[in-house]
């Protein structure tokens, strides 16, 4: 199927993929005199006394904010905030379809990092939490850092830590099935971009132990002196403790882990060869791999994962975004750290049965119905046991 | 019934009034492929070579923003924006029950009309238009003006516009009950918030003639001294042209329309008493009116109105902003300008049949079926000959 032109056919049909749909009734002068004036200012006066009734007595319990500025929508680029917008309802159809959450889409025309925290900031009382989507890198971590310093409720870039998340399960799975140890494995991520970082930090705050990231210019190391940018350096402090330099195929000599978050075809059949026995390659540019999972495997790979649905361990948001921002909003959290992070990845990669598990079954499936309770409920308890959670 | 009770209870009850409704299915793989990731690039790309696609591609079309501070929330003033949210909530549920309009609430947690301003403005790609509920005067005025000049998309402060229509439309039918000329009659407005002035301004619009604004220091009058505030100066220099000065009640003497937008009791039998033959009263202080219906006609009205649904005329604003919405959104307008507000004051006053018209009905029931259509047709009608519309 022509996938862009059938769904463009399907745009037009749907004439916008969200409703808003009433809860309360307004169809006689005793339901509006309820629903809305007089009986309406109880409830104001509940929450002007206490805030925290607000989410009881409004949706903000359940209400997602999807943000962003067109900057970097998809693989496309630059579109411009009106242009991300079918991504973004896109989204929020995952979200209550996955999640049960009211996600509400907003395209911000700015690509200002203080205008774009302002708007969100200013913002937060609407909602229980906000997902930040589609904003290029660097620019994503200030705008995500800078929102959590001002921010009440859980802000949470999902192209950074939903794929860091579901990258930490499938490799979590994937080393139990090579028999390796997160300590001692060597991990080459290909990327420097939202996902790249994301994924090295949440690798390292989970335990892993030998990172190195690499960009065009191959192995991003401390003192690097060219292409490099502050969250660059600020990765290269924490990654690449030998301070290796070299290109890509140099730096996957010997490496046990290969995670792509980068562009089509990087790796080579010769270069997966290179790697130390039972590789894993993530290969999850998108939609064509930096190197085919039957490539990777005839030169030597153990276990592939990729972003398709076509081959098997697919690296899918959607196995995490709706169950951790589920978890946030019933625990009512205040942030989303790196131990609920941390909590949905092992959760996730807890659903595959030992005895099922091999090199390809190491994520469950996008449609797995077990995903979001399973997601859902370690994120919350992660929520209160690391002190965010406000029930 | 108590109504601030019972409507406590159902809102904990509905846990939020509004959802998020999806209105594309993600329940297969190749659902997926076309509502999000791949097919989503192509309406994507659409709207990147033309950002008015944004209107068939998504829900823009169709969705407003209903924006707060939480500054002047009903009669309860400033008790900040989460607290306002039950009441966006139930505008909302107007909204769509009564316009088919999708309504999004956002209150914003600041009072500075900058803020405010860049707030919605950045946001304006996200919808098809934006209406402004409760912000306190005047800066509910300068807000507005602003984000007018700013945005593409029409700016509506309901408390404003959709109270003036409406009494507009009442106010002509009254006329014609009374057999009196808009062009010869003296009106005499009591308060200077937001539907003050905003009513002052269509009456002017329309071709009424004698306006006077009332404050709590009486008429207000150019080169007034005391308690002017810049809207109230500008208001000013088009009204009271005789710069009559002199109490409410002296004011009123002689007069033929009382248009109270202000306090409880504010007006008494004695005060109808000299206004002149066959008087009109609107008293809309809501719950309580500046004068109760059976007082003005104990005085002498022969026409009363007011904002309660328990006495006949009711000046209820649903008659308004959701049909004003529709035909803005149907029209694609760019603004709900002057032309607009009067044509959906002639389609309200218009439901009325001659042969029906009489002093107490002059305005259409709440749950008037006619309504919507016959407003939401004249203004996309409207906007279109004044140029505003885009479709």
């Amino acid at each position: 199927m022509d996938y862009g032109r059938e769904s463009l056919k399907k745009h037009y049909e749907w004439k916008g993929k969200l409703e808003v749909a009433p809860r309360a009734a307004v169809d006689s002068r005793e339901a509006l005199s309820l629903a809305y004036t007089p009986g309406v200012a109880a409830p104001c006066l509940e929450i002007e006394k206490d805030v925290e009734k607000s989410y009881e007595l409004t949706r903000r319990w359940n209400t997602v904010a999807v943000v962003t500025d067109g900057s970097a929508v998809l693989g496309l680029g630059d579109i411009g905030p009106e242009a991300g917008m079918p991504v973004m309802e896109g989204k929020c159809v995952l979200f209550k379809a996955f999640g049960g959450v009211d996600a509400i889409p907003l395209c911000i025309r700015s690509q200002k990092v203080e205008e774009i925290v302002n708007t969100v900031a200013l913002l937060a009382g609407s909602f229980g939490g906000v997902n930040l989507e589609d904003i290029s890198a660097p620019r994503c971590f200030e705008i995500e850092e800078k929102l959590k310093e001002r921010c009440d409720i859980p802000i949470f870039h999902d192209d950074q830590h939903g794929t860091a998340v579901i990258t930490l399960a499938g490799l979590s799975n994937a080393l139990k099935v090579v028999g390796k140890k997160k300590e001692s494995v060597r991990v080459v991520i290909n990327g420097a971009g939202a996902a790249a970082v994301s994924i090295a930090r949440l690798l390292l705050s989970a335990g892993y132990g030998d990172i190195t990231l690499c960009d065009r210019r191959g192995a991003i190391y401390e003192g690097r002196e060219q292409g490099m940018n502050w969250i660059k350096e600020e990765v290269s402090r924490h990654t690449n403790r030998s301070r290796r330099a070299g290109s890509l195929a140099e730096t996957l000599a010997g490496a046990d882990v290969f995670i792509g978050v980068s562009a089509p075809g990087m790796v080579t059949r010769e270069m997966v060869r290179t790697m130390n026995r039972d590789a894993i390659v993530f290969a999850c540019a998108n939609p064509t791999p930096e190197i085919y999972p039957d490539e990777a495997k005839a030169g030597g790979a153990a276990v592939t994962a990729t972003g398709r649905s076509d081959y098997p361990n697919q690296i899918n948001n959607v196995l995490a975004f709706p169950g951790i921002f589920r978890g946030a909003l019933d625990a009512r959290a205040s942030d989303i750290n790196d131990a609920m992070k941390i909590a949905a990845a092992t959760a996730l990669a807890g659903l595959i049965e030992e005895d099922r598990l091999c090199a390809d079954y190491i994520i469950p499936a996008a449609f797995d119905p077990r995903v979001k309770g399973a997601v859902a409920a370690a994120v919350a308890q992660a929520a209160r046991d690391s002190g965010v959670a406000r029930i």
